[in-house]
């Protein structure tokens, strides 16, 4: 017995970001697999419904709640504590494919952004696939990711002329500045690594981007570091949870 | 009297990429402004016409084709010669807006992909601003990558686990392998500078990915190096031009 998945990228915030082929693969979908933890459950689930509910025509659809084991807070060594988490999840995934999804229907994992940018659902799919016991054929439908959606909003090209991007997380930044860089963009950033850096940088900061809750700050870091802070702290306690990423450049 | 323009993310090779955002904002236009050069011309034009033709519904809207100026073969300096193509763009953009766009009206640049990846559309509206002379006022809606249209097709993730990405051209990955990167994308590399690097490394390689010409080829760097230089050069012989794209992966 065969699973077909498609792994459909909705974009990060605006339910406008959609694409046309990810609507079309939404109307072909049967079983979608909805994750319901932390901020998945709180913060992202009115932009999946509000997707499920505008784009798809014909409602014979049905919805499968799923636990997300916890992450443990990676300690000393990331690699391992995300490998172990891995390992949980793959199991909860083959679960939910060999129970919940009947021959000759489609499922589907709603990923935000893009599902190839910092997720981990193509990964287990992998996994499953190589681990074998039953066949799964599955595509990917990218999306509009958080960092497209941080320079639309921002008018701001993320590259300078000729010059490369990194994009990074606020771990690895907190680590040191990414060698030469000129550009970079960091995401998953829960402690405000940006505060660290030469202010001399510029920055384009924003936060729930494409949302009706999206803020944006945007100048040379050593001026408004201190408002994006603020702001950072104020917007979290408010909302129980943030997302945030940003720009950092080298002065022209 | 004042400018409104739309910048529009088209996304980069199939008409479906194209977002819910790009079609309501592609119906919001009076005149696109259509680059008349090289690729752009042959290669590209008809996936901007097939996206006009089926997504503007009410058919009222004007196109102006322009001449793109041509930039000069970079010698030494790579971005002199940028900034003096730039200018020569700008007098042209100028132009357009101002001879081209009548009061109340939205103009609009269909921009391959997304507007803020390497390309020079903010950049010379941003020196329109600053230059003063008429008021301007511009949208940026974000289009999928060529990054993101690679990864999707080949079903792969971009970053390895908690790792970076380094986003680069191939102009800067021919002066050295960035430093400490672990996945690399390469774009704009007219010269196949993959094939000066460390064999282990793992490729992802897409010509004209998302249209009906695209070819993709992934291995061990050293393994399919020889395919890829080979299917290059037949295609840009056969088309007359190639646009790929690839990633460079540390090995596991
Ligand atoms: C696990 S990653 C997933 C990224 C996603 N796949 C994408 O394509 O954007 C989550 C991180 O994305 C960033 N992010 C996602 N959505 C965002 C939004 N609407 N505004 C700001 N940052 C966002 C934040 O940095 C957050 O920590
Ligand atoms: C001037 S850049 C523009 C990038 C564009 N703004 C984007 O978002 O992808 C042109 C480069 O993009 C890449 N590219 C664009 N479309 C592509 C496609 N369909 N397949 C492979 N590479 C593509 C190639 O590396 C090409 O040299």
């Amino acid at each position: 017995m065969k699973r077909r998945i498609l792994v459909i990228g909705i974009g990060a915030g605006n339910p406008d970001y959609v694409t046309i082929q990810a609507v079309d693969a939404l109307n072909r979908v049967n079983v979608f697999f909805i994750p319901d933890k932390g901020i998945e459950k709180d913060g992202l689930a009115r932009v999946r419904r509000e997707i499920c509910e505008r784009f798809i025509r014909d409602q014979s659809y049905r919805t499968v709640a799923f636990e997300v084991p916890r992450r443990r807070p990676a300690a000393e060594d990331y690699g391992t504590a995300v490998a172990d988490w891995h390992d949980a999840v793959e199991g909860v995934y083959q679960q939910l494919l060999m129970e919940e999804l009947e021959e000759d229907e489609c499922g589907a994992f709603l990923v935000w952004g893009d599902p190839t940018l910092y997720d981990s659902t193509l990964r287990i799919l992998d996994r499953l696939q190589a681990k074998g016991g039953f066949e799964l054929e599955y595509d990917v439908i990218p999306g509009i990711t958080s960092i497209q959606a941080l320079a639309a909003r921002h008018k701001v090209t993320l590259n300078r002329i000729g010059q490369s991007i990194a994009i990074t997380t606020g771990r690895k930044l907190a680590e040191g500045f990414p060698n030469n860089a000129d550009s970079v963009v960091v995401m998953l950033d829960g402690e405000g690594a940006f505060a660290g850096l030469d202010g001399d940088l510029d920055i384009w900061w924003g936060a729930y981007v494409g949302t009706p809750d999206e803020i944006l700050v945007s100048g040379k870091l050593r001026e408004v570091v201190g408002d994006i802070e603020r702001i950072h702290k104020q917007a979290r306690e408010q909302n129980g949870w943030i997302m945030d990423t940003y720009l950092l450049k080298q002065p022209d």
